[in-house]
């Protein structure tokens, strides 16, 4: 699959459309392990914009030059809170423009800080009212919950200048000396601001943006997305379909029996239980998520924690067990009858500097991360 | 009394230098109500910079121009942690720096934000570093707990853009809706950067600034602090000449049997208790504070709360019974014997929109104001 092509001689830019949105946002969700926002959410916002502004060129990482000036956006809080209060108006270009003054520098390319169903649009929407090229890439491969979890904190790149814009009108510039520390700032700050805000950080320079960025997660979203709907259209299994296209596997067929939510601190943190069905019945697993999923525990039939079946940096995704359609953690209510997946983390996530940064340690589990596929 | 002046001709101007900072700090910490920081701390960081950098010229209010640009700086926090956590180095400047920065406008005179043994010498530390001349009055004529707490919101003045450091090297710069916001948002990224910060907000034209401040706080801090001193030498009342000097009256001397103390959400909240000695021997009275003093009541013979002495907006002030001595809210200790005074507020503070904003039913009291004259 490609991207829709501008068709006019000469000008044959790919590009992204209001028709690419559902497959794109569908796939995007599903690498958001959970997280990283609703999808029909993000859909809704960037189809608004794109239909208003007209399609968003995509460019490679590997097409830019020097000279370019990237600026990742996203929207930062509780995906509880979120879904119920999505951006309303121009909150990310005024985080945007907000960074653009900080640094003094106009900037070239909009680009993803994370995949997600809501977070892999808002660039999209960012894009499409800027006017701007969007970067077919993202800072971590799959969402993860805090600021600093991307792949530019293990180059050294500090996410300041960093804006916060609510959408209220209230706007927040932080310079800070490293970036756990813009997480810890921006978390009281998202949670003052009605625990959502809509950020822009991590600025890079063009030779930057084409080494630290993972490349290609809107294509991979797409291609995702839209296996999904294949899949489903001819009585596949969706779920099968993604794992083989991203070298993951399938952890069980279960339903939901118990869901622990709390928003708390700016970020949805909670346990699911699932109880097998099909092939999978008498078996149970919990689910641990913190905005995403975090770790998969297979229960003994006494109720107690058994082996781990997947932690993070792996991606742990759980889909509708029929149509595929990614479940977000927000989302996760007791009958529903899902498959949970897990897929590969990017390989710098698996290296011992990934690991301090995101591994099931930091997280607070004592647990040791084993890849998936081991 | 009259400012140190510079003896060369043509240039007399009036300046503050070392030898005046203990005065100023000592009646700035009375006219801070309990807090605004405490004036040993102060007089240190002052002096240490009047060292280094030489005096800082003195400018009134009525002298400023329309050219001119105004930048009023304090340090914001629990009174109990910045009493152990004072800035250490280039905080001040570098939130300073900021507001230059997102206004695009280099500042031409420091401005006093609150009068305090601490805050009105975080303004003087300022002047020496940036060589700019300070302003002769500041934003309450006294300290209040809250940002929004000043006369510029009154009259609509924006906080924004405020900018906040912290000694770790960390920098916010707010542009919110209202002052009420900016309050909010920093109160969070202050506990974030351990309960204390140094801010400069509320930039002014000359012309705001020359109708908004409340004139002569400086000096007023330096008569009454050189009158305490005086009056001790001669072996007269410190409170009673602080009184009559500034238009108030002592509600009771005694000592303090209890203290209350939780720093919480960013403030130093609590209530003491205080015993009559001399005359007053037999009554008992709380105060309840928070940074500051809030409301004085005299308690009954059944230790029941009975008639309100004074409150908020109106200046409740502790000092030492024999030295005079400010006491803050953080020093207050069991067995300090002291005399409690009431000094009249500002008048645009006693004004129904004045009192809609730092009156004792914003803070909660169920108590209609009445000034301490009355």
């Amino acid at each position: 699959m490609s991207w829709t092509v501008a068709g006019h001689i000469g000008a044959e830019a790919p590009q992204i459309t209001v028709a690419d949105i559902p497959d794109v946002a569908r796939g995007a969700a599903i690498l958001g392990a959970g997280g990283g926002g609703d999808p029909w959410v993000g859909s809704l916002m960037a189809q608004a914009a794109l239909a208003e502004c007209g399609p968003v060129r995509i460019v490679a990482p590997t097409e830019l030059g020097p000279d370019d000036f990237v600026l990742p956006v996203a929207i930062m809080g509780a995906p509880t809170v979120i879904v119920e209060k999505p951006p309303a108006g121009d909150e990310l270009v005024r985080a945007f423009a907000a960074v653009e003054r900080a640094v003094g520098r106009k900037v070239t390319h909009v680009a993803c800080l994370e995949a997600g169903g809501l977070n892999s649009m808002t660039p999209i929407v960012t894009a499409a009212r800027t006017g701007l090229p969007l970067v077919d890439g993202d800072g971590m491969g799959r969402a993860f919950p805090e600021l600093q979890m991307v792949l530019f904190t293990l180059d050294g790149i500090p996410s300041s200048p960093m804006a916060m814009a609510d959408e209220k009108g209230n706007t927040v510039v932080l310079d800070t000396i490293d970036n756990h520390w813009s997480e810890r700032i921006a978390r009281s700050a998202t949670v003052d601001m009605g625990c959502s805000a809509s950020i822009a950080l991590y600025p890079l320079t063009g030779e930057q943006a084409a080494t630290a960025l993972v490349p290609g997660t809107l294509s991979l979203a797409r291609d995702l997305g839209a296996l999904v709907r294949r899949s489903r259209a001819e009585h596949r299994d969706p779920a099968e379909a993604v794992a083989d296209h991203a070298g993951g596997r399938i952890l069980m067929r279960g339903k939901v029996i118990d869901v622990q939510r709390r928003t708390v601190a700016g970020f949805a943190r909670g346990t699911a239980r699932l109880l097998g069905i099909g092939a999978d019945e008498g078996r149970e697993i919990e689910l641990a998520f913190q905005n995403e999923h975090l770790l998969v525990t297979e229960l003994g039939s006494d109720g107690r924690a058994g082996e781990v079946l997947a932690s993070v940096p792996d991606l742990v995704c759980v889909v509708d067990v029929d149509t595929g359609e990614p479940v977000t953690t927000e989302a996760m209510r007791y009958g529903f009858r899902v498959t949970v997946l897990a897929l590969p983390a990017h390989e710098r996530w698996r290296t011992p500097a990934g690991l301090e940064l995101v591994g099931p340690r930091y997280f607070g589990y004592d647990h040791d991360y084993r890849p998936i596929e081991g």
